[in-house]
């Protein structure tokens, strides 16, 4: 019997938690993997860490270093676009490598607990370009953690590649997810600013579900 | 032109040392990644550092924690195996996703430095059976890493991986690489142990690589 036990990339944002949301949902039994990275809105590690509490559901925060920067979100240096027309250029906000090296850490942590699922929220519809998030980067990683790993048997699961913002918090709203718990802002203050690429593509988001809720 | 910038996997170890040594000797600028990952040798970071400082290569210690163990190379509870038949049969000293993960932090650590290439010292011949050291996994996620980045550029280059251990030595010593520096012990205490198997496959290498010799 294939094993129900799944390691969930959880960053307190709409998507990992709609994706942890359906995981539940499918029967999996859940192991979140939250990342302390140097994020400038480091908020919302606790912002994570409270959701798999609400969920009771395991979890590992793990801290990384990132001596080299090169993104927005981690370097103090370098300023967070604003009301940046969302377009096919990949923002200052790229952090190189992050989803190579989350799924690399989520495959210690699944081989280790005899998980034979990874998941993650990635989706490439309303999102800021990065590469790693796009699918033929996620099925090329599945074919190399495939060969690199003990059996062989490890997947990505992807729920949410396909699906536009809308579509994801329309799910979630039918999964019941909190969304007045999560946290997508890039700048992490009390407040989200409203014109991060990440507020931009969940207030968008969040204007088009309530639309097409009769 | 193609940058000569090298990241580089560095253990203090007999390939990791000679994969710099000839690495510097292709012309490559390198930039040495070198991994305090709570392994219970710890002693080779040290050793990894002398080497970068010798050579005045410009290097970075990263320190990863693997909060859910699962390798005799990491877990007090777990004993090192001594004077193993080395065969097909992957031993208890495999740390799952280590060298996935070290790969996709010298990902990140290329693209900001703007480096294409990662030298990693990776062998299949004398070696411990690790699936994350065959070509066939290093060439899936050179495929992944080079859709998963900005540019699509990052190669791994493993200069050793059709090589045996005396045929590494050969080629250290030819280079220079001065193999008392190095240190290849599981164990890591004063002495190397002489059976774990990275000793039995250091000692087999010099006793062939001296045979060969002239």
């Amino acid at each position: 019997m294939k094993s129900k036990k799944a390691v969930v990339l959880l960053s307190g944002g709409l998507d990992s938690t709609t994706t942890l949301y359906w995981a539940i949902d499918q029967g999996y039994e859940c192991y979140a993997l939250i990342f302390n990275y140097g994020q400038k809105h480091y908020k919302e590690v606790k912002i994570a860490e409270n959701i798999a509490k609400l969920l009771g559901v395991k979890y590992q925060i793990i801290n990384l270093e990132f001596p080299w920067k090169g993104s927005a979100l981690l370097d103090k240096e370098l300023t967070i676009p604003k009301n940046r027309n969302i377009d096919d250029n990949i923002p200052l906000t790229y952090v190189p490598g992050r989803n190579i090296i989350f799924l690399s850490i989520a495959t210690s942590y699944a081989e280790v607990i005899k998980a034979e699922t990874i998941l993650i929220g990635a989706n490439s519809i309303d999102y800021s370009g990065y590469p790693d998030c796009r699918p033929e980067f996620i099925k090329a990683m599945q074919n190399a953690i495939m060969l690199g790993t003990k059996d062989g048997k490890i997947n990505i699961e992807t729920p949410l590649i396909t699906l536009s913002k809308k579509d994801i918090i329309l799910l979630g709203l039918s999964l019941g997810v909190p969304y007045e718990e999560t946290w997508s802002c890039y700048i992490g203050e009390d407040e989200p600013c409203g014109v991060c690429d990440s507020c931009i593509l969940r207030k968008k988001g969040f204007e088009e579900a309530c639309k097409s809720i009769k």
